[in-house]
């Protein structure tokens, strides 16, 4: 039995939290669309964070570092439209957003998040994000999330929010997010950005944990493209406002948490991938049987990273050569004799491989179960009780479109 | 000084070779295509052969592989139009193949290597091996070479072929070769199919560690899809009829052998990316300055395969940022703030990223240069002296129809 629901919410559903995006300008060429969000809470929070392994960083990277080191936040600025990476003045820019959310919010600047997403290598101006600050003033709302998630968004085309409520020790405990996509996501902090608050009372070397343990089989395994941004960003902030006892040990409320978070993360991989540049379909690859969690995870990780394999699927082709052949490249060690593939989607499953063999199909079948926007691909192997499963998306001319002239 | 020259050519160059290819119906779509070669030696030659590294192999892989054990082999048969891997007959079939040619040629059916190519899978049918092999019995001849370089071709758009020729010993010495690509291209054996001949005296011990000499820095070094094929396959006969004094040992005749080689595979290899699947252009990309050799490898290999990178390219985008990602999380240790990003083409140069920071630079010019077919994406470090380079092609849309829909 699950331990937690999902509820209709954003960042701002916990207790204590409020919001709001508006457009600042940072994006030059259509200025209609919000660009910088603030997040807040009326006290200051336990907070923790994960960021990108990638080693060119955004300044903003080394800024929130900085500033969580001794685990409390109180709020989160945060723009799109520029990715304040590989820019000369990017550190005090960075300090620059700080300062300004805290003058705007009443908060100390050490106690802000920075992040920022857009264009790698060009100078973010300081103007407009003054602009949007004065505008942002006073306007922070419990129904401001929303707002939050759209000035995330860059070639997103939804935009990104979630809540999921639990109980621990008789009372109600509420955890919110917004989060945007939606290229340069790969497995390893596959997220750009993802902004997380709860009413939850927890240490925040916990909430540190709980981040490591919901991420790994979660942001770890959502794949769009391959590329792993310079600017991944996840935090989460805790105000404790739920007043349930604190929790500084991994007990069942940490249990708990974890459950809630970890299943709200698994959904907010899955809209990722499904929202991926050009995407037209959620892929999810399922290994069972694999010689260890390892396996299963590399092999899984491996096909819906197949340029190949992610073509196919747009074209609602059951090739199941191009995922036998992704399973052999993943260096797993594999029994090529025992190797089951299956499609499944709404439309029904269909055996297109068996014990390493192509199989002779209802093509017709496959056709139907692919043409659905969301397609499962099993893979079986005989090999142990290792499973996994990762999120992607197919490959279409869309991707190539948006990304052959991205900056102009 | 160079000791080696390219020579108008293809496999039958080399003193002993004769090649034919035919359509014998393999490819059920366009019977009009050629889809069935035969190389053959007057005499048994020493032959060595590199596969792919692939878990999932072509049956074709292990029966070539068991053939060539003794180190000799005097002819090869190879179709497009099916990959026979994954076939509960695979086996059965490959050596039925080997025994057609055997007959068709005179010789051995140990003394020949087979190779296939295309859908993976699929039972591959004997008939029109058998077809195909009386329309090429009493045809091999002299200027076949280029009917069998069209006979192997699958997405592919030209047939590659070349010849190089040098001086052992005072005795004039030809190489001489075809090759396939142009999709499931990836590092290590990036190549599908090549075949290789020579009439050079050389054991098949020295003609294996020459292979795998010249193989590191061309077919290892170049991706198309990040899919590493099932099929792979790169053979080598050697003839001897040139009359040099026999290479047993890595002398200087060694050395001018594998340096030859080698400028020709980096040639095929160029040719396998510029060919790569709906690519439109030649992408290398040069690294130096890297800490070590490996570093510099994988630097290169990071940067060509990133799609992103790719995408950017295809739209003459002169991103920086994209590069700089690719650097970061290629798992090389570099140093950041010491990263230089140039591009190049006949057009002239452009330094987009000094120093780890993004430059302001001539749109235009940037534009001029990318417009190009064949592009060097310069990447130089601080770390030390390792240097290396790898080679791609951009990502279109072409790639995406190709391999959206490459069954039916």
């Amino acid at each position: 039995m699950q331990n937690f629901k999902f509820i209709d919410g954003s960042v701002t559903s916990p207790l204590g939290f409020t919001a709001n995006g508006v457009c600042a300008g940072v994006k030059p060429s259509n200025t209609t669309k919000r660009d910088l969000a603030m997040i807040y809470c009326e006290k200051p929070c336990n907070a923790a964070a994960v960021f990108t392994k990638n080693l060119v960083k955004s300044s903003t990277i080394l800024v929130s570092k900085k500033h969580l080191e001794n685990g409390v936040a109180q709020a989160v600025i945060v723009n799109s439209g520029n990715a304040n990476a590989c820019n000369a003045d990017g550190i005090e820019i960075a300090e620059k957003m700080c300062e300004i959310a805290a003058e705007t919010l009443g908060v100390n600047a050490d106690d802000v998040i920075v992040a920022s997403t857009g264009v790698i290598g060009q100078p973010l101006p300081i103007e407009p994000i003054i602009k949007g600050a004065a505008a942002l003033k006073g306007n922070l709302t419990k129904d401001g999330g929303t707002n939050a998630a759209e000035a995330i968004m860059t070639t997103d085309t939804v935009k990104k929010e979630w809540a999921v409520q639990m109980t621990l020790g008789g009372k109600t405990v509420t955890v919110g997010g917004i989060a945007k996509g939606s290229g340069m996501i790969h497995i390893n902090m596959g997220t750009t950005l993802s902004f997380v608050t709860t009413d939850a009372a927890i240490s925040s070397e916990m909430l540190s944990e709980a981040l490591h343990e919901a991420v790994e089989v979660s942001y770890n395994m959502v794949s769009v493209d391959g590329d792993m941004s310079t600017n991944d960003t996840l935090a989460i902030m805790a105000s404790g406002l739920a007043g349930n006892e604190m929790i500084t040990e991994k007990n069942e409320d940490y249990k708990t948490f974890v459950e809630g978070i970890t299943a709200a993360f698994k959904e907010v991989a899955k809209k990722l991938a499904r929202d991926g540049e050009g995407a037209t379909k959620l892929l999810v690859c399922k290994v069972n049987g694999a010689k260890t969690y390892g396996d299963a995870v590399v092999i899984s990780k491996s096909v819906i990273c197949s340029s190949l394999v992610k073509a196919a699927m747009f074209g609602a082709d059951a090739n199941c050569g191009r995922i036998l052949c992704a399973v052999g490249y993943s260096g797993a060690e594999v029994d090529t004799d025992k190797i089951d593939v299956a499609y499944k989607s709404s439309k029904g499953e269909i055996l297109v491989c068996k014990s390493g063999l192509g199989l002779a199909f209802d093509e017709d079948k496959a056709k139907e179960i692919l043409l659905e926007s969301e397609i499962e691909i099993l893979i079986t192997l005989g090999d142990g009780d290792g499973c996994a499963e990762a999120y992607g998306c197919d490959l279409t001319y869309d991707y190539v479109k948006i990304n052959g002239d991205y900056r102009t």
